[in-house]
């Protein structure tokens, strides 16, 4: 058995090239001995024994052949850049023999705007984009202009991003992948990238005129170094030299993978394009449109369809028009895919520039330095976006160089008010990733959305809350870049959760010390697509059936248009192991027995007294209750409501200064006769922990109420007059 | 099938160096079969064939790459003789614009190993360590010897660090900083750094004798670039040039800080020390040691002491003898203290590349840009460490470069193995941090250490316990980098861990997927310096008085010599709320109202039913109760007893094992009349969930639960037998 496998891999090894010859010759050269054993073979010929030392030989010459020639061209991209340096400034003093060489100075102008095209559709690929930008901003010290080809999804999630991202000296322009489209979808293409991944070829018509070079990136590249020194290699292309690129690291382009296994034309080994230095100026004046088309359509007759996407035409392209290419070296784009050679890269090499995940496997590829790379990688998939939004010194072009908090509100404030951390996080923005996975839902007319917001320490309650309610769920989740990633293994871990499309996962990145209930709160809100929301926290279960019902009373009491906000009653237990009530009859026998109780009712009554949980017990129609100070009850409501007051963070009056001003609006509040919602137990949290040990903590939330219901007067009068007399 | 092969094929690649010549030999015998099914033996071989194309392949490839690499030489050449052209006419020109380009070559070769000294004493100056140690790694190409002038605290905490790290390409050693106060204990130091502040003055004498340059760094540092770029300036030292230093970048040495403000000479505003170039070699030949204690001598007759520690005696001494410094850039110590000047530099530079927090207020510090500068710190300071433990490749010397897990258990390990997973997990060795915090504790004779492990989610247990326990405790942490700093500020802000300096915090950072319960155990259990231990989880609470009680039981009880277990009876609550009993008739009370269980009475009674609950509610003496199966009391023990089984992860069977392995070497298990610790309720941890909903992770936990009884009967023979026959 184990002989067996062993000789299957060892065939498929062979067949897919991966064995080097070096082994076989190993055996060759050492077969003697093991043939011995068996003495009735009659061995190995002498001419397979001479063919397999040529091919050591010839083979062992290539390896040197590959690490000189990197050396060299190393050498010689050094010197280039020195010369071109030289020449910038010999050209200043107006004397060709005024060279200097300029090595100390950056050969980079300090604050020169740096151009990245990508392609990016889909919610997926809005994570990969992420990690790739963060580590160009990690190392880069100049300003950037990304330039996305985006579906509408991606597009929506990206431009939220960058906005509450807001680094500095960056730039964002959207190209709408749609209008795209008729370029490229006559292209058959088999590649898994799907029409999109043709469309970097369009990119000299696509982007602005006035836009002469970009950088093209793919989605799954990572840096490891300073992207202006991949921008300053533009200025050692020469003559028509448009298009800058590192040979491809598999034997792809050769054609021998299997057997039948035809490639798109190639020069050698052909080119990968994860990487492009672009010229667009002069790709426009050498009519790139037309010329791709045509030698594309040219090869489609024979070939039917691509297999790498725009890959396959670039290089079709390149044979036919080897002066377009300039050959960078290889460390700007170490392959990884599945039989990559990239070790002979990187092993000659001390310093990789730019790995590519090329292989569809991505993280999971096999390579003997995977993990080495994967670390690198793992770097900037946890690191802390946050953290780079640091500005650059003496770079303030038009698009800022403010950084992240909106320093004018800030300005009002001192540091010896004892609320100036409450008042300075409120107007923190925090890095928000909106539909961090795949996210596909059509609501029905009268439909509702449940909305929560929870951190990592809530995670487990995710799959209990889909058990019980099956509608759609708009949910902010606050969580460290790492923390996400472990949010991430655990949703694609979960059957319930990847059972389900119509949860919008809303990312909110940390930022500050106290929980941005409010904020939180807000974005999912934002995000709710249905006429009606269910505002609920996480911690809550709903009873089985919750989302029909809501549905129904809907429709039936009309809430859209008369203002109402329907309480759904809220009760607790202390105890893990509950047995859900399957209905209001059991729900009440358990009231009475004690296995539950009305929510916080040991604690902080007030909350929910008015909804009257005497009447509700015997309750069968829905009946109106009157607003009462600190009422907080869990409503069902129109989505075109108020925001929730941000002020309000971590623990205290979130909900309360809510429910306030929609009483002031005049909604009307009914409580519905046959619905519940229960919180389940957890351990306090560090917040309330917080709020409960610091008297100064307690006192600014009273500094912070009064100022809310000073505010309320101002925005709507008389009407608000009677939240001031109440305290 | 196919992605069995692919499987396999890793682990062959892997392990390619030693692919068995039988098997080859048996693979190049039968592979006929797979690639021409037809071939008859007449005439050619297929494997003749097939060598015969791989022969004209590798040549072909042979011939592109001599005629590329050609091309790029005479490219090359043509350029350098430009520039050597250039170069010429500008000397000619006689107006200093001489060519210089040392950039075409690396400074410093491949695998130089760039030495590093750092005075490092106390525990809180680990923590600030490891964050520099991680920003050299991260840029770092090069082999490290680190060379530590350590008190016994630091040693010991940063040996265990480095060996459980196991970065490649990293060596370590220690100068006990006790022999080398005599020299320079004699200067009265105002500096906060105290004694160890001028130990830096000392290492010409204090590093061995054939280490010629070092680069001297202060902990509270941080690269922001590849540490060889520094190395490499050494060889542009010129004559006595032994000393390379940033000038300080704060005004104190022009003496005019304040009134009567008289700061040590100085040449000009003088250097600040906190990054060092030195030559060894060049100072123990100028008899360093001698020159700045006379220097020394002769200021403190009219300056009394030092107020910046060694900074001043370097100064004092370079002032008389300038030859000696090289002015370093002043990038190379950006120095963020009070009034610092900086901002000059660093606005003017692209590129900083260290760092130096060097006020006493460190990251507090008031800086316009300190928002910037916090980003680069905290960018280490929650670095996943484990990260760095990648490779350098082709860098292999005598410190070896194997990469963080020993890989040689795992060589036996065939990923077929459906417990793969579990058996290789067992073996990783996860990097630590012993003594976290400030630990001050000397034992009294009968003393017992309580033993506990946690992870962030139970960290609000930290502070019940210890108002339960006032006696020491010996603690793992299971983090994260970022976590342990959440930890650190948790502690730091809680009065109740604050004013404890018995508990020893010892981070263990996470790697691998599962709880690595068992691991976490044998670090606190190594770390216990008392007689006795008593072994708990952090999500018990003892009864009040239960350290005095435990004391008393140990000393009447002769424990130590008699081999006795006293088992301390579990109890638990399911609720939140619990008035915690104040004696063993309160809690009996609460057990007949049902407020209070026996542990896992109603999941597992088995794990605690030997204890006997009910001869223990009548009991007023000690009763000794047999071994039975599954048996895991809470017992207090001595601290020399077997390891807890690592190969025990998540969640089963972990104490189990442990007290099995108590019974054979004949424990005798003794209840506690009047001893109690109770189990608080908590929301189930995602480990038991995984356990839970897993089939394989049951299945496997049998698979090691065998595996365990096996090597038990190895290792304790007929004794063992029992409890191979219970299963």
């Amino acid at each position: 058995m184990l002989v067996r496998w062993r000789k299957n891999v060892l065939v498929l090894l062979l067949a897919a090239g991966a064995i080097p010859v070096t082994y076989m010759v190993y055996f060759i050269a050492t077969s003697d001995d093991a043939f011995d054993v068996n003495s009735d073979n009659a061995g190995v010929s002498a001419l397979e024994t001479r063919l397999v030392q040529r091919v050591r030989e010839v083979e062992n010459q290539n390896i040197g052949l590959r690490k000189q020639l990197s050396q060299t061209q190393n050498h010689l991209l050094r010197l280039q850049m020195t010369l071109a340096a030289a020449n910038d400034s010999a050209g200043a003093g107006g004397n060709g023999t005024k060279i200097k060489c300029l090595n100390a100075e950056p050969d980079v102008p300090k604050c020169e705007v740096i151009h990245v095209a990508i392609v990016c559709a889909g919610h997926n690929s809005t994570r990969d984009v992420v990690t790739l930008i963060k580590s160009i901003l990690f190392y880069r010290h100049n300003p950037l202009h990304l330039h996305f080809i985006s579906d509408s999804v991606a597009q929506l999630i990206l431009t939220k991003l960058f906005e509450s991202w807001s680094v500095a000296e960056v730039e964002v322009s959207f190209y709408p992948a749609d209008s795209i489209k008729p370029d490229v979808t006559w292209i058959p293409n088999r590649h898994y990238s799907g029409v999109y991944g043709l469309m970097k070829l369009t990119l000299p018509k696509t982007l602005p005129a006035e836009l002469e070079k970009v950088i093209v990136l793919d989605t799954d590249v990572t840096f490891e170094t300073d992207i202006a020194e991949l921008w300053k290699i533009f200025r050692v292309l020469k003559g028509k030299q448009a298009i800058g690129l590192v040979e491809n690291q598999s034997d792809w382009y050769l054609g021998k993978l299997w057997k039948n296994h035809q490639p798109w034309p190639a020069l050698g080994r052909g080119f990968n394009t994860g990487v492009i230095l672009l010229d667009l100026k002069m790709l426009r004046e050498l009519s790139w449109m037309q010329m791709w088309r045509l030698i594309a359509e040219k090869e489609l007759m024979s070939m039917l369809a691509t297999s790498l996407a725009d890959q396959d035409i670039f290089n079709a392209v390149l044979k036919q028009h080897p002066y377009l290419v300039y050959r960078l070296p290889c460390q700007w784009n170490v392959q990884l895919s599945m039989n990559t050679r990239s070790e002979q890269c990187y092993s000659e090499v001390a310093d990789i520039k730019i790995i590519h995940w090329n292989s569809p496997m991505k993280l999971k590829v096999k390579n003997k330095h995977v993990e080495f790379f994967r670390n690198k990688y793992l770097t900037f998939l946890e690191y802390d976006g946050n953290l780079l939004r640091r500005e650059l010194f003496g770079c303030q072009t038009a698009s800022g160089g403010e950084g992240a908090r909106n320093q004018d509100p800030l300005g009002e404030l001192t540091e010896d008010d004892d609320c100036y951390d409450f008042r300075s996080e409120r107007e923190l923005v925090h890095r928000t990733h909106l539909y961090y996975m795949d996210y596909r839902y059509e609501p029905a007319p009268d439909d509702v959305t449940l909305v929560a917001q929870l951190s990592l320490d809530r995670l487990q309650m995710l799959e209990l809350i889909c058990k019980h309610w099956e509608g759609p769920i708009s949910i902010a989740l606050y969580m460290s870049d790492a923390e996400a990633q472990q949010f991430l293994r655990y949703a694609l871990g979960s059957d319930i959760l990847m059972a389900r499309k119509n949860i919008g996962y809303h990312i909110v990145y940390r930022d500050g010390q106290f929980y941005p209930v409010n904020y939180l709160r807000n974005v999912a809100l934002q995000e709710v697509k249905t006429s009606y929301v269910f505002l609920s926290d996480i911690d809550f279960l709903p009873m089985f059936g919750l989302y029909e019902y809501l549905k129904k009373a809907a429709t039936t009491m009309a809430i859209g248009k008369q203002k109402k906000a329907l309480v759904v009653p809220a009760f607790e237990t202390q105890r893990y192991r509950l047995q859900f009530p399957k209905s209001k009859a059991e729900l009440l026998s358990m009231l009475d027995m004690g296995t539950l109780f009305t929510f916080r009712y040991h604690v902080w009554p007030k909350g929910h007294a008015p909804t009257n949980f005497a009447k509700w017990r015997t309750a069968t129609t829905p009946y109106t209750v009157n607003w009462e100070q600190d009422f907080e009850p869990y409503i069902m409501v129109q989505r075109d409501i108020p925001q929730f007051d941000q002020r309000f963070l971590g623990f205290g009056w979130n909900k309360v200064s809510h429910i306030m001003e929609l009483d002031v609006q005049g909604y009307e509040f009914v409580v519905l006769p046959n619905a519940f919602v229960i919180h389940m137990p957890h351990a306090p949290s560090f917040d309330i922990a917080k709020f409960r040990s610091s008297s100064n903590y307690r006192k600014c939330l009273k500094v912070l109420k009064a100022e809310f219901q000073k505010d309320l007067s101002k925005k709507y009068g008389i009407k608000a007059l009677k939240y001031l007399d109440v305290e």
